[in-house]
């Protein structure tokens, strides 16, 4: 039974479900939704771990049930977690070890793992919002096209959250977003930073329109990546792991730099790049 | 039957072998060194594809048998790889597709997998040429202390050789350094850059006794990295995806820095991390 704080068990905020069986229907369909099928069927997704999951409710994700087990618990803050997801309609199932280890997707468990509702990710919202921000400073995009694996989709969200992007848009998905591991190497930033899907189409007429500087990062530029003025609005593009940007965001793009290759490799993973274009932005920001 | 150029052919130079059961031995034998203890046993590991082969050639790895299957090939230049593999003295095996699958550890294998001799990573013998190195010009190290994640330990030093250092020091591993994701994430730059496994204690010593700035990012320093001096032989150090550096490193450290954080998360992947320190590094060089 899970030790909850006194004044919360007298008041009987938690009134919890327990689950024991590895073939309990509900934890039979969370373990399915690793499965892309699965999600896009039920519009419903994973999120797993304490980091991930206060963001989501940080980020206001519909997060429809618990499942949680406190002999895996890290710290000292699920209980409160836990409490406020209840608040907002969360359904919680106190499960035993292995249970939670079934449908955990880590090698580590932390003892918490949900099924949440698919976030709407419509540019069409969000393009508003953009064209009055637009007006008041430099806007700061980050446009990835196209990237397959969900470790470096997550990384990517993971790195335009952490220099403050205005969005980051997912242009001819590959990757299914809410595909577990993005989730995971986003640490939960996908839930609090603009994240929206759209179609290089759309992506491309909307920069146009705005005089948004597109900046693609590729091999044949002439001028390094710290050598080109890169203030103003600008939207950074990047490409798949295998290809790099397609003809059409390459041929679009304003700016075209380089970054330096000194060793055997000629090139470097498609995170690493994104991260350094993204944080020359805010160098070249910070140093006028 | 692999399609050879007629010349090859005529000369009889692949004396090939051929393996179709998934239960030979030698498959078998391959199959299990994916795990860490049969590596650490046999002092073996595996070296899959194209580009990662060929980097392994140009490093002088020592490869002792090839498996290949020409149905999977994606490019031309196969034979000419499996040719001078053969004349180092490769034991050359062509395998079903099955067989190839089943030794495969990727979604798309391109036909090539070999078992090769784990590298000589001894410390000693590098520090007398970085010494050397160090009275010429300004020495650049990449130091990375227990980083847990094979793909991560990859990508770091696919980013180590992007940037050219002059050696890429793993203290106190904690990933083999030949588990398959690793040579993987490298893209085979592991073979091609100066890459030893080394004790803190002594490549501390080896540091301090060179006059070589020691240089850490952590979130408690008060300069970001890029307005930071960072000219001069210095080594980069960076620490484990979950703690960061530790205190011995840390408290070594002649330079703090701190990568600014503008959102909700409070650390960049550890990997993304490293290559925008070395990239500044390289920045400043260039900016004399």
């Amino acid at each position: 039974m899970v030790s909850l704080p006194p004044s919360r068990r007298k008041r009987g905020e938690f009134s919890l479900l327990q689950i024991t069986s590895l073939q309990n229907a509900k934890v039979k369909r969370a373990i399915a939704l690793m499965n892309r099928k699965e999600r896009d069927e039920s519009a419903l997704f994973l999120i797993e771990g304490f980091r991930e999951l206060s963001r989501a409710v940080q980020g206001k994700v519909d997060i429809k049930e618990l499942f949680f087990c406190p002999a895996l618990f890290l710290g000292e803050n699920e209980l409160y977690l836990m409490e406020s997801l209840q608040q907002r309609g969360t359904v919680l199932y106190q499960c035993s070890e292995s249970v939670l280890r079934k449908i955990s997707y880590r090698d580590r468990p932390d003892g918490l793992i949900a099924v949440a509702k698919q976030m709407e990710l419509s540019f069409a919202t969000l393009a508003d919002d953009l064209a009055q921000l637009q007006k008041k400073q430099d806007l700061f995009l980050l446009i990835a096209e196209s990237i397959e694996k969900p470790g470096n989709l997550g990384t990517v969200l993971r790195s335009a959250d952490a220099v403050g992007v205005d969005a980051a848009i997912i242009c001819d998905r590959c990757t299914d977003i809410f595909n577990p591991n993005v989730v995971r190497a986003s640490v939960g930033t996908l839930f609090t930073q603009p994240v929206v899907e759209a179609s290089s189409e759309e992506v491309l007429k909307f920069c146009k329109g705005h005089s948004i500087r597109i900046i693609a990062a590729t091999p044949h530029a002439h001028r390094e990546f710290t050598q080109e003025n890169l203030r103003g609005p600008v939207a950074i593009v990047v490409g798949t792991e295998q290809l790099g940007l397609s003809e059409r965001w390459l041929s679009s793009s304003e700016v075209q730099v380089k970054i330096p290759m000194k060793g055997c490799a000629d090139s470097l993973n498609v995170a690493t790049a994104t991260t350094l274009m993204l944080y020359e932005i805010l160098r070249q920001r910070n140093s006028y």
